[in-house]
Order: C-alpha cells, then sequence, then structure tokens
C-alpha cells in the first residue's frame, strides 16, 4: 500500500520523524496518518468478515470489503476524508462511506460497518497500533537489554568512582552501573508484554455500547472480530472505561522513565571532564528528547479518562494525538537505546584514572568504619573527615594524612590495626560490597526473562 | 503514639484534608508528617534489629533502638529535624541523630542506621506507606465495587436513555452502567492489589548502592530487613530505579481515573434538569476533586525517573511531595466512592420518564435497521431521520410521521412489514441488543475477583 | 512553495489534522512540517542578507541565498533531511548544507548559515510559527469575542437558571453568561497580543553564545537579521534561557483554558434534557478535544526550562514537538470558537419553560432575605427550605407553600410584608442583583480594547 | 495569632516543609493551614466592614466582626472546621458558622458572609496569599538577581570553556554565564510583579455571580471590601473564569524554570570533575526538588479552568492544593536561590585549568574560519577536524598538529597568514565575540529594573 498515507510517512518522518519517529524494525512509523488508515482499514475489513460468518451477510461481503480496503487511497480521497472529517468530529464515517462506495454489490455494501459506531472502529485500530508499537519496543529493549547485560558481565570488576548528587562518593563498578540498566530495561521489557499479551481486546459496542443494531447478534459478531484481528474479546464494551488506553500509555511512559536514566548517565559518563564512556552522541540525547515528552502525554490521557456517560464530548477526541504520539516516542526511544548501548564505548583507564585522581578520598567511609568499634560512629567520621579535607588542600596522600594525625595513629596502636590493614582498607577494589553480587542477581534475572 | 506528628494529622485535616486526605478506615492519614515519621523509625527499627539478627550488633540492639523509635517526638525534637533537614536535604540524617542519642548503650547505638544511607530509610518507608495506602484504597473500592454489583444486578432491565456527546441516543439500561462503573472498579482493585503484591520491596544499598560498609554482610542483613518489615527483597538496589516508584503512582492514578468517570456520571445523571440518580452530594465533587489532581503527579513522578548516576540531585527529592499527596488522593477518592456508591438513589420513575419524554427517536436506528433491506441504509437512514426531525418539530409521535411517509408507508406494505412489528421496533425494551449479556459478564468477572 | 512539504500539509490535514490542525484563516497549517522548512528557510535566507549588509558577504549573497532558500524542495531533498536530522540530531546542518548546494557561487554560499548555530535557526524560526499562530488565534478569538459581545447584549435580560454544581440555583441571565464568556476571550487576546508583540525575538548566539565566529560584528549582524525578519532583537542570548517559549506556550494554553470553559458550557447547555442553547454540534466538542490536550504539552515546556550550560543535551530537542503541537490546538481551538459562538442560537423559551419549571424555588434565597430580619437568618432559612421541600414534593407552588406555613405567614402579618411583595419576591427578574451591570462592564471592557 | 494554625506550621515544617515550605523572609509560611486560615478570616472581616461602610449593617458590625476573626482557634474549633468541610466540601460554612457564633450581637452577626458564597471567600484568601508569596518570591528573586549581577561584573573577563550537549565547546566567560542567570532572573522578577500588580482582584459574586442576595448595593459592597482588602475591584465576578488563577500559576511555574536552569548549572558546574564553582550543598538540590514539582502543578490548574456554568463541580475544589502548593514551591526555590547565588564561590583557577587542558581545540572553529577563505568552509573544516583529533590522540599541542598538516601550512604561506596569527587565533581569550557586550547588556537591564 505505497499510497496508503498520500506521502506523509516520508515527509513525516524529514522533520521531527528522523528522531522521534523512529518505526518498527521493519521502518514503518508505528502510529502516524498512514498506520492509523491501515488499522481502521483493516478492522472495518475484520468486521465485515466477522458479520459474513455471523451469517449477517451474504457470502462473498467479508472479502470484497476486505479487497476495497486493501486499494490505495489517493489524495483526492483523503481529502474527502478530512472534509468528512471535520463535519463529524472524527475520520470514520468519511472512511466508511468512502468504504462502501467502493464496494459495489448492495448486499455486500450492507456489511460495511455493520453494527458498528465511529469509537468501536478507531478504538479497536488503537489496539492495532499498540500491538505493533508495543512489538517494536520489546524488541529493541530486548536487544538494548542483551547489550546491557554484555556490558554488566565484562565490566563485573571494572571499578570506577560512584557518584552522588553528582559529587565523587564511594567506589562501584561499571559492571554494577551495567547492572541497574539492565534491571530496569528487563522490567521495561516485561510490562510492556504483560500489557500487550493482557490488555489489547477489540472495542465493539455499537451506538451506546448495547450493539442494540445486530440484535441478539452482537457478541457472536464481536467474538468473530476479535478472532479475526487476532486481539482478545472483552467481557465489555470499554468505550468509556479507559484502563486499556491508560495501562498501554503507562508502560510505554514507564519504558521512556526506564530509558531517561540510562541516557542521562551516558550523557554523564561521556562529559569531556569525565571521558569514562563514549558512544553515538546523538542516541542519548535523542533519548531524553523523547523521554521527557512521555510524561505530560500520560498525565493527558489519563486525565481524560473522564468522560461523559455513554460516550465522552472531547476527552475521548483528546486521547488520539497524545496516544499515537506517546508509542512514536517510546518506539523511537528504545531504537536509539538499541543503538546507543550495543555501540557504546567503554573507557576502563579513564575509569581508572579519575578513581586514582580522587586519592583514596572516597574511601574515608570504609576507614571510619574501621575505627568506628574503638572510637564511636561520631568521633572517628570526625577525624576521618579532617584527615580528608587536610589531604584534600594540601596534596599529601590520605593515608599520610590519616596517620599523620596522633589519634588516629594512637587508636590504631592501641586497637592493634596495621598499617597494612590500612592501606588496605584503602584499595577500592576491596570496598565493593555487594556489588558484584547485584550483578549475578541482575544477570540471573535478565537470564530467566531472556534464556540464551 | 499519639503525638508523633506534632498535632498536625488534626490541623492537617481540618482544611483540605476533610476531603483530600480522608485516610484509611481506621481513620489515620495515610502519608501525611506523622505517617512518614512512623514509617521512618520503623524501618531504622528493622534495621537495627536485622542488624543484631546478623550477628553485626549486640544482642539487644535491635530492641532497644525499637524502644528508641517508639517513643514519641516532642515539638522541640520536630523542630530540630527541620532545622537537620534544611542542612542536609533530606529529614533522615536528623532523624538517625536524635534515635541514636535515644539509645544510652554504645554498642547498641552503633546499630543505629548502620550501613544505610538516607535514601534506604525513606524509599523503604515509602514502601509502607504505600502498602497502608493502596490496601486502604483496596478496601474502600472492593465495597465501592460490591455496591456497584448490586446496582448492576437490581438494575438489569431499568431502561433509560443513553447519551453520547450528551445528547441523547439509544436505550440503555441503568444495570449497564452500573455495570460499566463495577468492571472499572474492578480493574483498579486487581491492579493495585497486583502492584501492592508484586512490587513493594525494601530498598538498601548503603551510599552508592553497593552497602560496601557492611562487607559481605549486605545482601544477608536486606534479607532480614526486608523480613523484618514484611516487604519483599529486592534483588538490587533500585535507589535510582524508580519502576517501583512509578508502579505505584501509576496504579493510583488509575483508580482515580476509573472514579472519575463514574464520579461525572453521578454529577451529570444528578442534573436538576436529568434527576436520574441522587447522592451525597459533596461525594462526587469531592471524588472529582481529588481525580482531577492525579495526572500532573503522576507526570512529576514520572518525570523524576532521569536520575543521575548514584543518586538524583533533585529528581529524588522532588518525589516525596507528590508521591504522597498522590497516595492521599487515591484512598481519599476511594473512601469518598464507598460514601457515593452505597447511597446512591436511583429514580427509575424519572429515568422511565425522560425516555418516555423522547418519544420514540431514540429508536431511530433500529426502525432503520428495519427499512434497510428493502431500501439501502443511506435511503433509509434519511427517510427515517425527516420523519423524527418531523416528529420532533411537530409533536407528531413519531410512529404517525412514520407512516405519513408515503415511502416508508409503501416499502412497509411491499416488504410485508407490519405496523405491529413496526410498533414493537419502538420499543424501548426490545432495542437492547447485548446489553443484559454484558451486565451478566461483568458480574460474573466480579464474582470471580470478589466471590461471595 | 507548493511542494515545500512534500504533501504532509493535505496528508497531515486528513487525519486528525482537520480537527486540531486547522490553520490560519488563510487555512496554512500554522506548525506543520511545511510551516517548520518554510520559517527556518526564511531564517538562513534572511541571515544571508544581514551578513552581507553587514559587509561580511559579498554584494548579491544575500539574495543568491534567498532564491536558494524560495525553489521547492522535492522527495530526494526531504529524504536527505530526514537522514541528516537523524545523524546530527536536529535538522539544521542537512538543510544548511542543501542549502548551501543550491548556491553555485562560492563567495555567497559562505554567507550560508554564517556565524549560526542550528539551535538560532530553529529558535528564530519558532518564533516566525508563533508570529503566524499568535496572530491566527487572536483573529479568530477576537471574531468569537465579538459574537460573545453581541449576545451579551441582545440577551441582557434573557432569564435562565444559573446552575452550580451542576444543580440549579439561582436566576441570571444569558446576557451574564456571554459576558463571562466575552471577559475571558478579551483577556484571552490581550495576553496573546501582548506575548507577540514583546516577547518574540530573534536568537542568535553561534556555537556556544558568544557569535565568536563573527568577530566583533555579531551583536550588528544580529540587529540585521531582526530587521530582516521583522522580530525584536534580543539584548542576550536566550539558547539556554527558555522564557520566551514558555510565555508563547503558556498564552495559547491560557487561551484553551478560556476555550475550554466555554466549550463546556454549551455542551451542558445543549445538552438534550437542558435544550437552551444549540449550534454546530461538532465545535464545542473539537474545541475541548482541542483543549484537553494542552496542559501537559505546557508542562512539557516549563519542564524543558531545565537546560544545561550552553546547550542542552534533550531539553531543547523535546521542545520541539510540544510546541508545534500546542499553537496548533490554540488556533484550530480557536477557529472552532469563532465558528460556534458565531452561529450560537439561544433558545429563550427553552430557558424560559425551564425556569418556570423550578417552580419558584430558585428564589428560595431571596424569601430568605426577606425573613431574615424578623426571624434570625438560620430560622429562616430553615422555615423557607421546608416549604421549598414541601413544593418541590407535593407539586404545590412555592408561594402557596410558603403561606401556608404558619409561622411565615404570622411573621409576614407581623412585619407588615405583603403577599403582593412575597409575590414580586418570586419573580426571577427581580432577583438578578448587579448581573446587568456586570454586563455593562464587560461590553464596556471589550469596547475599550476592540473599538467599533 | 500563634495558635491560629493548631501547631500545623511547625508540625508540618519538621518533615519536608524545611525544603519545600520555606516561607517569606518573616518566616511564615505562604500557603499552608495557618495562612489559608488566616486570609480567609482577613476577607470575611474585610466583608463586615465593607458591608457596614455600604450602610447594610449596623455600626460596629465591621468591628465585631474583625475582633472576632483575630481570636484564636483551638483544636477543637479546628476540628468543628474540618468536620464542617467534609460535609459541604469547603471549609468557608463551618468557618462563618464559627465566626457567627462569635459575634454576640445579632444585628452584627448578620454581616457575617453577607451576600457572599464560599468561593468568593476562598478565591479572594488566596488573592491574599499570592500577593504575600508573589512578594516573597520577588523580593528572594531580586537579591539572588543581584548576586548573578556581582558575578557578572566581576568574571566578565573569566574564562571557561563553553559546554554544549554536555561536551566541551568554544571559550565563553563565567560572566556572560552568570548575565544568562541573570536575565532570567529579571525576567522572572519582572512577570511576577506584573501579574501582582495588575492580576490579583477580590472575587465577589454571591450565589451564582449576581449578587443578587445584595439587591443593587452588590458592586458597591464589592468596591469597598476591594478598598478594605487593598485588592483590585473586578469588573465581572471571576468565579468560573480562572485566568487569574492561571496567570498567578504560570508566573510562579516561571519563576521555577528560571531557577531550574541556574540550578542546574551549578551542580554540573560543582561536579568533582568540573569544579569550577562552589556553594552551598544542599541549595542546588532542593530548588530542583522544588522546580520539577511546578509543571505538573501548573499544568492541572490549566486543566481545570473547564468549569462549569455558575460553579464547577470538582474543577474548582482540584485548585486548592496544587495552588497553595505551587506557591509555596516558587517561594522556597526562590530563598534558596539567594542563599545559593549569594555564597556561590567561583574557582578561576580550576576555569583556566580545565581550559588550558582542552588544548586548544576549542578553537578549531576559529582556525576554521581562519582557513575558509582561501580553503572553502567544508575543506577547511575537515582539515583542521583531522589536526584536532591528531592533538586529542597523540598528545601533540593543536598548534603542532595544525602546521604538521602539508595542506594547511602551504595555504597559511599562501594567503600570506603568519603562525603569530594562527597563535594568536588560539588565544581563547580573543575568541569571545561579543560576550562581553552581552553581559554589559544584561547589567545595563538588569540596572534599570533595580535601579542602585
Amino acid at each position: 500500500m505505497p499510497d496508503q498515507n498520500g506521502g506523509s510517512a516520508s515527509a513525516g518522518s524529514w522533520l521531527f520523524g528522523a528522531v522521534f519517529g523512529r518505526g518498527s524494525s521493519s521502518g514503518t512509523p508505528v502510529a502516524d496518518d498512514g498506520a492509523w488508515l491501515r488499522s481502521m482499514l483493516a478492522v472495518e475489513a475484520a468486521l465485515a468478515r466477522a458479520v459474513e460468518r455471523a451469517g449477517l451477510a451474504p457470502r462473498g461481503a467479508g472479502a470484497a470489503v476486505t479487497t476495497a480496503a486493501a486499494a490505495d487511497f489517493g489524495p483526492s480521497e483523503l481529502a474527502e476524508l478530512g472534509r468528512a472529517a471535520a463535519l463529524t468530529g472524527n475520520p470514520v464515517p468519511g472512511l466508511a462511506r468512502v468504504l462502501a462506495r467502493r464496494v459495489s454489490e448492495p448486499a455486500a455494501r450492507a456489511a460495511v460497518h455493520a453494527g458498528a459506531t465511529s469509537q468501536d472502529i478507531m478504538d479497536t485500530a488503537a489496539m492495532l497500533l499498540a500491538r505493533d508499537a508495543l512489538g517494536a519496543a520489546i524488541t529493541d529493549l530486548t536487544a538494548a537489554a542483551g547489550a546491557a547485560a554484555r556490558l554488566a558481565g565484562t565490566h563485573r570488576r571494572t571499578l570506577m568512582i560512584g557518584r552522588t548528587l553528582l559529587q565523587q562518593a564511594v567506589p562501584v563498578t561499571f559492571g554494577l552501573v551495567a547492572a541497574g540498566w539492565l534491571s530496569g530495561l528487563d522490567s521495561a521489557v516485561e510490562w510492556l508484554a504483560f500489557v500487550r499479551d493482557t490488555r489489547l481486546a477489540v472495542q465493539f459496542g455499537g451506538a451506546a455500547g448495547t450493539l442494540a443494531s445486530l440484535g441478539a447478534d452482537g457478541v457472536r459478531v464481536r467474538a468473530l472480530l476479535a478472532e479475526e484481528l487476532g486481539l482478545a474479546d472483552a467481557a465489555l464494551p470499554w468505550h468509556t472505561e479507559r484502563l486499556r488506553v491508560i495501562d498501554i500509555a503507562a508502560v510505554s511512559a514507564r519504558a521512556c522513565a526506564t530509558l531517561s536514566k540510562i541516557a542521562r548517565d551516558v550523557t554523564l559518563l561521556a562529559q569531556t571532564e569525565v571521558g569514562e564512556v563514549k558512544g553515538n552522541p546523538v542516541a542519548a540525547v535523542a533519548i531524553l528528547g523523547c523521554t521527557r515528552q512521555a510524561p505530560g502525554l500520560l498525565a493527558t490521557l489519563v486525565a481524560c479518562a473522564e468522560q461523559e456517560n455513554q460516550r465522552a464530548a472531547g476527552a475521548w477526541h483528546a486521547e488520539w494525538q497524545p496516544y499515537s504520539h506517546l508509542l512514536e516516542l517510546a518506539v523511537s526511544a528504545a531504537a536509539w537505546s538499541r543503538d546507543l548501548l550495543a555501540a557504546l564505548d567503554v573507557d576502563t583507564a579513564r575509569m581508572a584514572a579519575n578513581l586514582a585522581e580522587a586519592g583514596g578520598l572516597p574511601l574515608a567511609e570504609g576507614i571510619t568504619a574501621l575505627l568506628r568499634a574503638p572510637l564511636g560512629a561520631a568521633h572517628a567520621h570526625d577525624l576521618v573527615t579532617n584527615a580528608a579535607a587536610k589531604s584534600a588542600t594540601s596534596g599529601v596522600p590520605f593515608l599520610d594524612a590519616l596517620l599523620a594525625t596522633p589519634e588516629i595513629e594512637n587508636t590504631l596502636t592501641r586497637a592493634g590495626i596495621s598499617h597494612a590493614r590500612v592501606e588496605a582498607a584503602l584499595d577500592p577494589a576491596g570496598y565493593l560490597g555487594s556489588a558484584e553480587a547485584f550483578i549475578t542477581a541482575a544477570l540471573d534475572a535478565h537470564e530467566r526473562l531472556v534464556p540464551g
């Protein structure tokens, strides 16, 4: 269907689409005009087939409508759809009319849009878009998680300085950092898959949610429609119960949230003055460009759940754009994250150098621990902090500054703590606590999620 | 602990608290100053007990700290906490200092805050708050769902006019409306319980997420801490992986979203001119007052997930208030919804009167269906619409207007459709499609969720 | 430049564009791909002319670049721009390269993008978009305000029932309702114009905001660039000081906020059961569909102001889409509001009927006022409320119910209040307080703003 | 009135209040329970005085109510207010009742709440809160701007490396950075003052905005009420026209936006690895903790503008908390910013060292400019980039790497560009473009705003 979107896919992608509208791995945009058109037509075609299977339309009606739905829409038809949308407030009535016009046989024509209201078509099409978008995001995030797992495994013991409130703190390993990313990515994938697998369902209720125009056949037609589309059936029409929309939006925004942390870390570690990682210079920035748009869009969709009676006057309409856009952003950010992590270059020498430059100060906490028993926590903390400050301003190595503090020296002697033990306590590799256990735990959890 | 919050609970509740800070069924506020204080102290006490059980503190240290944590905080200590918080940027260091001061035995004192960083205490306390808050919301929403189920069952066949875009449309039943509410409430409960049961976990990582100051004992202490608090252990510290916070926020906002639809419906149905339901005049308004605040708070929390390195400079801090407030709103809205639905008064006579006043016009869709086969959909639609318009302006009953249209009359004759059948088609009770099946489905699903 | 946007305008408008992307009165979309492309080219062309005027490029360079910028971009060039944007993270470098390629004379070619960084071009283009969009919104909102003024004038004394919390309250006039709308519309126009006239300014700072590559000529070139574009000069580059963006966004969202109130009122007054106004059934819904998207977009733009150092890593990029979309929504909502108010049909008979049906109850407050002096406020309130309740349930007219209450009857007698005076107090036309003064005030203020 | 808030101020401030609820310079919280109570009482007292002055209440009624309003509320009265608020959905009816009870003289008692509806009291009280809060924010932001101006002046020529996308770019001065901050702070102050001075106005409309219960006296009482409170009179009641609320919220969020940029810069420049500034380690983090909450709150308030008819069912109620909280955050962030900037320690040596370490690479743009004419922009760019890369990897000084490139060397010779000129082009002090002019412009603008 090359012309289906009237050229908007290519035109759309030249501007912001290249950054924010990266599609599935096949390159197809997930929620642009073309994707919506294809999805709405797919729903109308499936409905005609369902109606035929239910015995409510003549044999061949489903195939006739399916054929009509497969034909391209040219510019004049798209313009007609636009005019109709302005008159009716949504794009479906115009679409149904054009589609019906393409079906020559009157009896088959009656199968077009049978029993449906506009919202049935758009809501169900939105589920098809979500299936594709969540799938695309899962694929790329799984690849990104694989890359994070490799980084975590490779850098199990790659020492680096930890940073809290953007200040150097105690040592960590880059493997632990990557394990944290991995944990977030795995959780993002799990919830995206959970929502895709349990929350996508056909919407079919007719004018006010009773399917009255189908008489006693409504539930059966709905089940067949669900079957045709490979979507779950829904016990109830959900035209004004919008939790499915919210769930799709929330896991999309949640995936973005995970990626925002990773991208932020990468931009900080890649700073010229830090230089601990290098990578695609655009990817991390593009991810943040995507993820920062997500919270506001999610908020809009949650607010839109306040829908009146049997069809909302505005709240439903206000969903279309933030829903489409949030799906696009999640898919784009996921694609960028795969690029980012797969090619992330870790500069272990720089990590070691940054850590060495800190001159033992990051281990002050460990030294304090050594002195806590003999001196009490508060006093130990004060003495060590003073020695650290002296070392930082004078350039004297931290060990020397410690030993040059008489009270510390005396305490060590009294407590039988050898200088060698103090020196050992100043080895960052010895002050990693459970870091490696945490890495193993993250890798084990990933292996359970993505065996292989 | 009557004085724990320095009076803030009572003072807090007199203003907006009465509407927006309704607490659990026991009346305890879920996330005000007092609840935070109690929770942080509970975490510190549990940590001391865990450290003792791990053999890292002398026997009795846990009990000593637990006793110290149970004593009230008077105004001067609260003021000291406030001053300390302004100096350190969070309330924990001051709290740990006051707590340590209360423990006379130096060896036991060393068990206070052992191995922990401020964020460990606050994040874990936040999980305790969530456990209480989600529990309270689940209780009240389950009661609200029970009320909705009763309404759905009682009003299975209570006819009313459906309304789309705030205009009268085809008939529905009030049972179907209530079934829609029920479906949303059940889903709200399910997800709240899912998050409470699977996503609450202890946070324990020390200064930079390695638990270095506990040497090789970190993971064991964490497991014991989790056990003491009845929280799940977490494979990894999640200090900068904020999906747990987002999940708690999202299900809270999701519950609010469900309630916003119900409260909106009630305000609309209770309008003087509609008059189909009556109820607590404050409850629906209070719910909307709560639910409209939720989307913005959720957005803030999702945006805060972009946390730097091993501790965020601001993004973590920015979580505290929206997190607390969103929990309070969800609990309040749930409490109001229980009040609202348990006492909702349905005026079936008014429903019948409003439907009768519509004079058959809501059935135009059904009449069109009758004429679609002989006349074609478009032509049938036009003729019926004209007759409906004539009826509406002239006051002539719709049936008469239809039969007074020669082409309709002739078509009926030709097609062998009796006047009786047309008259039957104008009976709203006969144009309800699958409404009852939908009600049954919603009640069955509810029965599976809440057997009884 | 018919092909400039590669067909995206027409394709874009067929789907959601018809509702949410209504452009200026000339029909041109205000912030789609084509508008951005035209604006960025306009900035590049103006920069080349400015550079020439500053003596930094040979004569004719400005004209050559302007000509190059006027030529259409075909599909292959747009695709090239898309690919370049994905590589560099923004669309400008590719655009500058294609533009330079079109300038055959090397010396003139050097004038392309001289001294500028990508952000200079996009930020300044964003100002041009804002000028058009705010202008379009002002035009349509001024027309809408005119319509509201006519309604306020015409219906100065058109009585209707006021409604608080969706319940009937005391009488108002439709003129007063329209005056409230007018007041909001006038304020929307005023602030839009204020921002358009005072806050749009050229952004020009070069790589890091110093204009270093232009040596001492930077400020002069900037002034000429501003002159060429008809924008204000800015004392300082504002590449990381985003208050201009926020101000544009805030007045756009503010205009949407005004319209949301109006559209909400119309949907409520147009309810079948109320029926006091009629109008374009799509317009009010479309307005709400627009306005409900505005808050989330505004929030994103405000959050994006946290921009790092001399160029933000993501926060700037995250602005592009919400900025464009918010402008589009404000313009669309304004266009719909003009349609809505210009053709709003007021059913004064229905207003009178709804008021009459309330049977005097809305005047209970006035009757209470009459009895307050002799009986005390609380007692008067209780007696009148009882009589009102009796009237409502029994169908007895309110006046009769009042006079049938012995204590009221006696009090009236004692206080010398005649039945005629009570009857007069039950005339809603006499219980309008300052309504007419308020209408006059609103009309006077409007006349000052839009003389004529 | 020490007890007015039942202790909530002190209790409230110990937890998050110390960071997020810093009050005005006098230390008074700007929008907590106590501030609301005081403000609502002030409005009720002013109304009684206005009513007396209008001749609608006996002499002394105003004074009697004012005295009653000045007496403390004890715990039992606050609890009564809370219960009443839960019954009526807002705190005013209970407050008016307690207040009336305190007035012994029946005729004076009738002046309590005369003509008013609950919303009149709360909306007008909200204006009083805004006056205090905006004033406090203006004071602290003006001080912060003063500090920024001093930094800009002092560091006019303090060289540092500019950073774009968190990567080192071309040189700037710290004075220019501070001038950018100054410009934002001045704009924040200007708009806060503009809104405070032009948009705060009394709200007074009675039950449905007509002031009907005051007969013909409504407008006069309102004018007197405005006079009593020192607020502007409003042409029209604005109970459902919420632009004033939005404007207050928008300038508050706007001030936060300005501060977010400054705080983010400080955290980045203060990083251990950058070390160019030092300061209060809590202040910048606390600012970001405040500012990140602002966008979501603003969004909620904008969304709440969709208010129904003559009083909103929920949207008005949903404003109270975000409005209060946003004011508190703006005031707190402003207070922190004053602390931050007044004591900011600039490490010029570290700035110089960081710049020197970049080894001339930041001047590549300048060298390219030198070669652009003889070589063409693209070719010059490529050659210089290669030399820069060679210098970066090999450690060879950039100048040497340039001159060791034969084509560059030859071009320089041919074009008569001396090595001295190349060397000069590698002096960052010579590559500052208009930086100083921009600083002067910012300081001049500040001087105009805050002469002295």
